[in-house]
């Protein structure tokens, strides 16, 4: 049986994780954090971190909080941070505060922090906790997690198919094959992540902008300007530059171009990065891509493509997640496949748990992680 | 705002659905059909049907009830027969016993009662209802209210596929896609049916049997026993008659072969009936064959059969409902379809409405039902 205060404890720290997701499209490449100021029963601070360069969700709790902060308990979805970054270290807000308990749901593992935070409050005579509701705390940064403890970004594959795995006719007409809820569900994926990945083969099958469009979003208008104020960045793949300047992709915006190609000055002239990331048969060094991407502080990257590159991405165990959106359709024995992936034997199929079927509209969204190998 | 009698009304009648569910496995080719019996807001009787030439659900719960029917409401989920079959009429027995109200959730569409029944109530001075939870009713038989309403059994597709839509390697290998879970779902499936219906290529592919096997239902050891007393009846699609009579599948009981060849006195003397239903080129007249097993009391038919199979059901528009079992797993582009259904274009895609996607063990099951085709 859970102690009152364990439970009290997961209560407000509920509370806090739902403040945090409101960070979920603006706080890129930092992570979402929530904060939650009780006193004697009371919840006297709210706060949630909204954008890089603005105050951690702590300061906007204690803000709200002001004096009725001392002796209070603090509740953080992400230890605080202890470090001067852009902004000055939170631990040092919470002394100066006066709180008498800070709760934590996990350890930071930015190198910079990793339970430093912790241990000056500790030092400073409060009463320190942590571990609490961490998995729910987790999944908030899935990105930022992966970049700190491993160095790459999280890779979100998203694809549409039907209900027999197929993404497209053989003639390549695909359009629409899910409704609007879908569509915004995918407007969603795109606007939470620091980057939409897709190839040039891709965007010249659709003529794709890759934008987050407000109207599409499905989200109040407060989140949706938040959205728009933060939006992904676009990254190309071309590695042989097929793609025209002229491409409704390019006009929308500035694209970074991934190539194996040689450089070419027509890009940046038209406020377009190149980066020449050349691997094996002229192709792509996905691998290099996904570190760069990360050093340059990119989280969450929705991978949408094709069957090849989707594909080239799982086969080489790059993707962390799959988001497959399911038409109620068969497109047939001839139809394109979800994947190009040849597989000759059932030893060499990749094993993903399914984590979540749930419908969207007439549709429905299934989402796969892939799983270790397992040697037999 | 419902008012007090229908709340109550519905109230009953769910509880008349639930004992009707314990017939699942055993009252084919009758319906499934429960009844309660209630006076002075207290159940005196709850009655099932539990075999065909058994009595009806309405007599057991009335024997139950004894002398406190006198004055009742009896919820029933079926118009109680008003004909002479292999037992009694139950409008009858209700009259009989003196219950003073009777809620049906349904008609039966049975054209030997088809409203005789509420009829022959009503002109005993019985208060008669109908409509009371009619979908959940009508979804407890869909076998039989499609034999009543079309002349035809209900046909539901079994078939298990990896997150890629594909059911096997292009070798063949395909053995164990789903796990234990989904497997017993399958046999329930089976147990339920009036008709187990598979081709010989699938049978030759992987030596089945096509049996129901109490261990692997997952059920009571009562209900097990019900199940296993009314199997379901083995259907073999064979057209050129190429599986041998020392297969698993004619060892472990008697199959109806359906066959476009000519005619083979070994499948009679080995305890097999043989039906030829030569359709074009050289194959089974699958339309025929359901009209063939309706005239025979089928009900429910479970389609557990390959691509091919399948697919001819699927573009004949004769299955009713598609359940997918779905595994953790890709197969790979080069893997097999589905179904073997080419279509060209998207405006030739069947539409389906997803109804469920269900953890099932470490898989997935999806419930998918064929759309009527819209005119664009």
């Amino acid at each position: 049986m859970p102690s009152p205060t364990a439970i009290l404890d997961a209560h407000y720290m509920a509370l806090a994780v739902q403040l945090a997701r409101k960070g979920q499209y603006s706080t890129h490449p930092n992570p979402r954090v929530g904060c939650v100021i009780v006193r004697d029963g009371e919840v006297v601070g709210e706060g949630w971190h909204v954008r890089a360069g603005e105050p951690h969700a702590e300061v906007h709790a204690l803000c709200q909080a002001g004096e009725r902060a001392e002796g209070a308990c603090a509740y953080v979805t992400l230890e605080p941070c202890s470090h001067h970054g852009r902004t000055p270290p939170c631990a040092e807000a919470l002394v100066n505060a006066g709180v008498s308990r800070v709760v934590a749901a996990m350890q930071d593992p930015n190198p910079q922090v990793a339970g430093q935070g912790l241990r000056r409050l500790a030092e400073a005579g409060i009463e320190v906790a942590s571990g609490v509701l961490e998995q729910e705390a987790r999944a908030l940064n899935p990105g930022f997690l992966k970049r700190m403890e491993h160095g790459l970004p999280f890779v979100r594959a998203k694809l549409a198919m039907s209900l027999d795995g197929r993404t497209a006719m053989a003639s390549g007409e695909s359009q629409w094959i899910t409704g609007p809820a879908a569509r915004a569900a995918v407007q969603r994926l795109r606007a939470r992540s620091s980057v939409v990945l897709t190839s040039a083969s891709s965007v010249l099958a659709d003529n794709a902008r890759m934008t987050v469009r407000g109207g599409e979003l499905g989200l109040d208008p407060d989140t949706t300007a938040l959205a728009l104020s933060r939006p992904p960045l676009r990254v190309l793949i071309d590695s042989r530059l097929r793609l025209p300047l002229t491409a409704p992709l390019f006009q929308a915006g500035p694209v970074l171009v991934v190539t194996g190609a040689a450089a070419d000055p027509r890009y940046a002239e038209a406020g377009h990065e190149l980066l020449q990331l050349p691997g094996a048969d002229g192709r792509v060094d996905l691998p290099a891509l996904l570190s760069a991407l990360a050093a340059r502080g990119v989280n969450e990257i929705l991978l949408e493509a094709g069957a090849g590159l989707v594909g080239a991405f799982a086969q080489l165990g790059l993707i962390d997640e799959y988001q497959l959106f399911v038409a109620g359709t068969f497109l047939g024995s001839q139809a394109r496949p979800l994947l190009d992936w040849p597989l000759a034997k059932m030893s060499e199929a990749p094993r993903l748990k399914i984590t979540e079927m749930r419908a969207v509209g007439d549709d429905w969204r299934v989402t796969a992680i892939p799983q270790p190998a397992t040697g037999v």
